[in-house]
């Protein structure tokens, strides 16, 4: 759910990080979670409907996901980005890459989309399907579900 | 826990989505959840202690929950209402209203209660038991937990 | 993960909770969780690194943790605190000695620390061990797993 750099990042290390040992990974994104596999990485005016747009512009997209915790204006993400680079520690963009090509599964909150007027041509092409919550809580049966 | 806007449509989304396919649903609110079961749905000096009341006050209620992105001071959550209205999705009222017509379990935390200042008669009759976490760990027992 | 006062006092008395009634507790502490567990409670320049040194002064340690809400620049984790003392609540000094006590096990995200430039002797002896996330999770396997 969450749209925060920080919280992405612990997304796609936890779902990479259990891929990689076999296990059936499932993300359900939704709300600024939904950011996160836009096509557009940057802003833009997605949506349909004057506020969607205006929301979609301000929310952006992978490449400005916000720190939760002293964001200075998007500056520190980029900070952070550069720490670990220069540590050789996996990016955003590495643990998402990786969380793709170890066949983590990606899923869109139909309710989220709706209400912010995004469709199915707004995300990258690996979103699987676009869902409903109790259709994915029944996918996780037997499981364990975080919430993020 | 949270007392987000958002966070409250994605806890009563899914309570009432694995209510409507027969799982027993129980949740434990504390802290700022709190603020979505309280009988006043606005702002209001409840509580006993000045301080207590202060923070009631400054937290409100159902009604006035703030965004936890792009708040506004306030006016996002309006708009977010207005178009989930506009596109015929369920807004937080109705998911809440839901949630108690499918006989989800409100169970609220004594310890925060107390800090609070907030007591019984301050929430909506729906509130079947106060407890604290350890009880509500045992209920769990077995199911799945969410963190929210 | 998250570095808040309130949800550190949620992760405690989860925690202390759980182990009084004989769960065995294991706590994951990466980003701004680490704060928690850091020996220096208050701000100091920890860390190698100019951005990490400032990020760890900026961050702080387990006294310095702020409110996910209504924070006032440090001022409400205060009062809340002084509520709690004079409503003979548990601290989140008295949670985090209790957990302690019961054994709940500490582990330090390895990741995070490298970001942060954080090495082991930064925290808290009772740390039991440095580990990656995918070691965590086959730690946590068969048990439940909150984000908190």
């Amino acid at each position: 759910m969450s749209g925060d750099f920080d919280r992405a990042i612990a997304v796609f290390t936890l779902a990479s990080g259990a891929a990689a040992v076999n296990y059936e990974v499932n993300i359900f994104f939704t709300f600024w979670g939904l950011n996160s596999i836009k096509v557009d990485t940057g802003r833009s005016f997605l949506g349909k409907g004057f506020l969607a747009r205006i929301f979609n512009y301000l929310l952006g997209g992978r490449k400005t996901l916000p720190l939760s915790r002293l964001n200075f204006g998007g500056l520190s993400p980029v900070l952070m980005n550069g720490m670990m680079q220069g540590k050789n520690v996996a990016t955003l963009e590495d643990l998402f890459a990786a969380s793709k090509a170890l066949g983590v599964n990606f899923y869109a909150c139909e309710m989220a989309m709706h209400v912010l007027g995004l469709t199915r041509s707004d995300f990258i092409p690996e979103v699987k399907d676009v869902l409903g919550v109790a259709s994915f809580l029944e996918m996780s049966d037997g499981g364990q579900t975080l919430f993020i």
